[in-house]
């Protein structure tokens, strides 16, 4: 139950790194990793092709052919495959590690030839929602992007570059706005989900504060913690995109890349909102059990203190002085109301507690 | 009860947005929105003239025919009127997208032809204190604003232009310094309401320390943090009006916007303290909680204290050791005083308990 | 006893203002403001003049014929005097709405022909520090001075003009210089008065920790953050003074106002390290609090522990088994020793208790 | 047990430092420290010279005779060592006294000669945390290192250059890039090794809340503040490198240290977020302890509650009201079912009392 | 007892001030102060004359006739001295008064003829760490230096000079830099001792947290608070001194400082641990406490909830229902094993019950 706390999807993976001291530059390959699926889409004004490709060496066929050429590769555990691409448009060598390795942080770099952007997306991966890393590379009439898993939010972009009408589509720079845009907007769905769950550990908390919502709450904060590391590095990105002279960022799409970046700002401020009232959750659920404690407390104080005296008056009379020998020991065992008598000092007793315990507010 | 510390309404709603990957510029039609009514004041040194239009089409009658013309357009539900302002002006599609998706931070955004300001304006909706999105655009001779609902604080504004005695008003960035400033002090009331509302708190918690007070002091915080996070970039973006080379703001009119943010930095450090206030309170439940349970605790522990020792000498001569068999057999049993002296010997272990308690000073 | 907590002297107060969407420059008047009191000091390297005058008219007559004319106002509740005194010097509308409405930030604005610094003085009221608030303007030949109320810490300052033998003051902005200095001094003996609450505040949780003693903690908090508000801006605006070239403050004054500023980082710090103290107040209070809790519950928990066993031994003989029925039946009631030895097997548990208790170190 | 939390380990070491007012460059012989070893790897594009020397004079023979010559020196102990190989290569001073005293921060400085950096390599010492100081002098064409103690994460760096497959090794600026990436990367596993840590202490919570396992979380806490502290002042360093002006450090091997730095801020990410982990497990600790006082508190309640009532009632009729003398006196004693009655009356009490703690949920 | 948590020691003096609106230069007396001690100490490369002065007249013998002529003051209770001192030197007015009043923050600032550092020097009073004002004055060929109090940290530099085998003491910059790393070097004992304590306090709250630990750990934070205060503005002042261009100290000179910032950075950070751990103390008492109270209550819950079913047990067969009425009334009394049954019954219980204390983890 408790294990949920900081499982291991909680702590950001160290793992699949390159051992310290080696050579930069070196890819390191994953063998479990599912093969790779590299998909091209090429397109003028007029005419958009789509492949998916056998092998990374068929992408020779398209470069320098089309005003844009964008190369998918969803799956970074061949080293060989990254390579290939690599070579073939000129990237640079520690970039390309920066690819393999998916533990980047999200940032903007410029080489000769080409930029490198690294953004995270986020997804839900066994109820946790964890982010996937897209590495993308902006040349002057290519763009290549790497993604972790299959499967994205770029499904929406392909689809108006096949219904293109618009002409701005016809530049590089362009459609690495639209995948960034689509990036950065695929962060509201998620914390919409997030929403909902914070909703549901409330009413849980209402109902019932256990042990159990601890852990959730944990859960929900980590998962906070996961989304701001890859946001806020999102959002200064592209901030550095903008204000930047950037080679290859025409000022056109600038104007739309700060339209991404007030989305970005946005998400940064929902981040902080829920991670303000997920804190509050906790707050709410150490309330909830004190006050649980309180009315425990309450509830054995009032019994025991009205039971305690009675008890004692009980215990009077079961004394075993001897009457028979003085007027003075226990008459009250011979009077004829004495079990009435003793049975009303009791009555009269309770009844001051129940007064007292109503005068302190304690009832009710 | 519990369920008002995360409802619904303190969540910054996320809903109304264009799905990711959507073409910038897409404006989104809310279908239950009430139908926009649009409002027309165009005024030069010498006339006022207002109207409420049919159509947005009609504004093109006023239009480049007076020094300011003022379109005011409350509901922004319908994607067709926004458009057609849009084209009319020569608005950007991006700031139109963002006048339609009313989740705007507050923000300054300077176009070829014109300058874009969201701002938010604070207003009760079912005792919430809540923000409503106003957006505002200055052209060289046009000012247009977006509301959400009908219901504006925007009423002396406009009093001010019919009786307009004073020339400056016959310029377009002082009427947006105007409609800015009547935003900002809008403020001012919905911060005395939360005002009132922390003094009923205290005084709720002062009487009664009751889970349902956490509840509403969560609440407040929520209502806070909503301000803040309306306040703080208004308070920026009129810095930045200031300081910032702007071509449609004149200087004279810069001179009126350092008061106003004045104003808002006054805003800006009364939020701050409000919450430290709110903060305090919660602070102050646990303290009142704490004395509660310690004066509980201690009611239990005199009872419990002084009534032990007396049942159990009760149970002592309750005990029923055969007198007959021996002289030591609890031989107080068959003594002249021995009730008298049982009850003494209670009646003295009583008054050293009281003394005890007194020395400890846990009475009264 | 709570209501101090909170009590309406904490909140900033935002009432007395003008209207939302009002006219800048607006005075707001307050009728029940005592009417004001207008003093002159004039005077140049020889002569100093002084005089309390009937109407603000009367300042005319001293302006321009000396190298410094000091205005003072006390109250700054009748709009006719502000709007008078603005018009005879010039001084501008927005500057002087701000004189009027007496809740200002401090703060430091030049205009065209003078200086505009808005200040806040410490001063007790009804046992509560609070501050009022100073306005200056420095022009070239004056200083106006506007306070709330009768009452200042600039007696010193009115005593070295008239001893004059430094030819320094014959400056205004000397003169505006010693006007600061004696403000930001008079926060010192404000905060010596502090010092000695929190003095007696920790006395008193030392010898008991009540919930009254909370309040007066929340109380101080309060204060101590209406200092902070109050002399943060103002170390800024002197910082402002030193740093930005300033027409009207010349270069030798400007080593002075150096030596202001110091003194007010150091209130600063007195301030930051105030409110530190007293938060250790508070976390002292629950330690004090956290301690008698667990005195009483060891107190319960050892008259408990002891006297239960005792009682059940009692209990134990207390039973009616039939001993005549069968020689297991409750033998000892019969034994010479019986009473001797159930006595002395309550004195061994106890002795046991006891022992047990000693070494958990409970006892003492 | 508690002596764990503040042992000497985490209190950053003060004690191996020359006293106050000492001149500086005076360098401070550790007489207990073992005998220093020097290792001398020279080398050029196509021959590798790797030998250990008996003296530091021995490393004259190396030097301006190939392009890139590294000494490293493990262990600071012999001032006499240092002074020597500081003159050797003309090293300043006030760097070797640094060098000696081994409780620097990371740091970078250029001198007229040869630059100076200081970072600090993490490792485990009596299954504690703590970090080593590395001391590199980086000149035209050699490169010297000073460690505290035998063992370094340099191994993989002296096989790239035994097997210098490229030439940009043979460049003394190169050689400090790999140098400095193979001490940042050394942190990884290091963090590997706390993120295991904080599983189990997360298991042993869960399992059993102690208070030893406070000591250790203080314990993580205390090492993941030395981590801080060593990682953060690397990270500018590595950032001041890249940007700016070093007139040893090519462009070329900037690049480099770009990426070196990429992973230094991942290692500052990493290290913010376990410690956001470990104060987690802080919290989890006392909802856990919490809990398990409201679980005693329950039980004692339910027990107390349920049977005090009932030995009230046994108490009634252990009373010893002489029922001969009147028919009012327990006449339930005598009657045919009194006995069967009475435990029915406590059968009944019982039930209540269940039915009372089920609906308020505190059963299950 | 408690009244070592704010005892006047820990807050910052602000008494022996000049009253608000005293003109600026005003030196204030201190009567009760001892009388001032003047040494001189004059050199050049080859000869040092070292003098001690009844009459600061005196000094006017050395000035000007050597390369660097060094003036300390111990005590400044005597404003005739400071003020003969400084008109002799020609020291601006403001920075004597900074000297007579001892409570100035390190700061640096630079007069026309002469640079003006203030530090503060950590020392033992009362078993209480406080900090001590030293006042340097640097000139083109002299040092002045002005403490508080006899006893100072300066003689390593003092015997340094006699000795002086190096040139570059020859230089008055070089020996405000020697005093200087002097001041600063000092911390490290000061923080030595501090760091035993917190030792102490961990053994004491180990043993047994007595709420007399919370009043040390609260003096402790308060002295470490005071160090805060001092080392912060000193490390600033040390980086301005490095960073600007101050007219009097030599770039040579500025290696050194170098070294000294270096030294105040360490500093900063290990008071900032200090505070950390600290805290962590208060943390581990509040634990430790919590712990405790776990402990009384479990012994409680378990002795009590034992024994209350015992007692009733006993109670049952204590009751007075008469066996001769009807065989149904306690038939057990007359049983021949009914009493050995009884004692059963009750082991039973108790085995019971401690088998749930076991399997819930309560015992031991």
């Amino acid at each position: 139950m408790f294990t949920t706390i900081l499982s291991k999807r909680w702590r950001p993976r160290i793992a699949a790194r390159t051992p310290p001291g080696t050579a930069p530059g070196t890819l390191a390959a994953d063998p479990e990793a599912p093969p790779p699926v590299i998909r091209v889409m090429a397109y003028d004004a007029d005419e958009v092709l789509e492949e998916t490709l056998e092998t990374p060496r068929a992408i020779a066929d398209y470069m320098d052919k089309w005003p844009v050429v964008w190369v998918n590769v969803d799956g970074v555990g061949d080293a060989e495959t990254i390579r290939t691409v690599g070579e073939l448009f000129g990237l640079h060598p520690l970039a390309l590690e920066d690819v393999a390795n998916s533990r980047q942080r999200p940032k903007f770099e410029e080489y000769d030839k080409h930029a490198f952007i690294v953004v995270r997306m986020p997804g839900l991966a066994e109820h946790t929602l964890s982010t996937e890393q897209v590495s993308m590379f902006l040349g002057a009439n290519f763009v290549v992007t790497f993604q972790e898993w299959q499967g994205d939010c770029f499904d929406p972009v392909r689809k108006r570059i096949r219904e293109s009408t618009r002409g701005r589509f016809v530049r590089a720079d362009y459609l690495v706005y639209a995948l960034l845009d689509a990036v950065v907007d695929s962060y509201f769905p998620a914390l919409e989900g997030l929403s909902e769950r914070l909703d549901d550990l409330e009413e849980e908390i209402a109902a019932a504060p256990t042990v159990e919502v601890v852990g959730r709450i944990f859960a929900t904060k980590h998962e906070l913690h996961a989304l701001r590391r890859a946001i806020w590095p999102t959002r200064d990105l592209l901030n550095a995109l903008i204000r930047d002279p950037v080679a290859l960022v025409s000022d056109s799409t600038k104007t739309y890349l700060r339209d991404c970046y007030d989305h970005a700002v946005r998400i940064v401020d929902l981040v902080e909102t829920y991670r303000d009232l997920n804190s509050g959750l906790m707050e709410f659920y150490q309330s909830s059990v004190g006050h649980r404690m309180n009315e425990i407390m309450k509830v054995l104080t009032i019994m025991a203190t009205i039971f305690i005296p009675l008890t004692f008056i009980a215990g009077i009379y079961g004394m075993n002085f001897s009457a028979e020998r003085s007027p003075w020991n226990m008459p009250e065992l011979n009077w004829y109301w004495g079990y009435p008598f003793a049975l009303l000092l009791m009555a009269l007793v309770t009844v001051g507690m129940v007064a007292f315990f109503r005068r302190k507010g304690w009832l009710g």
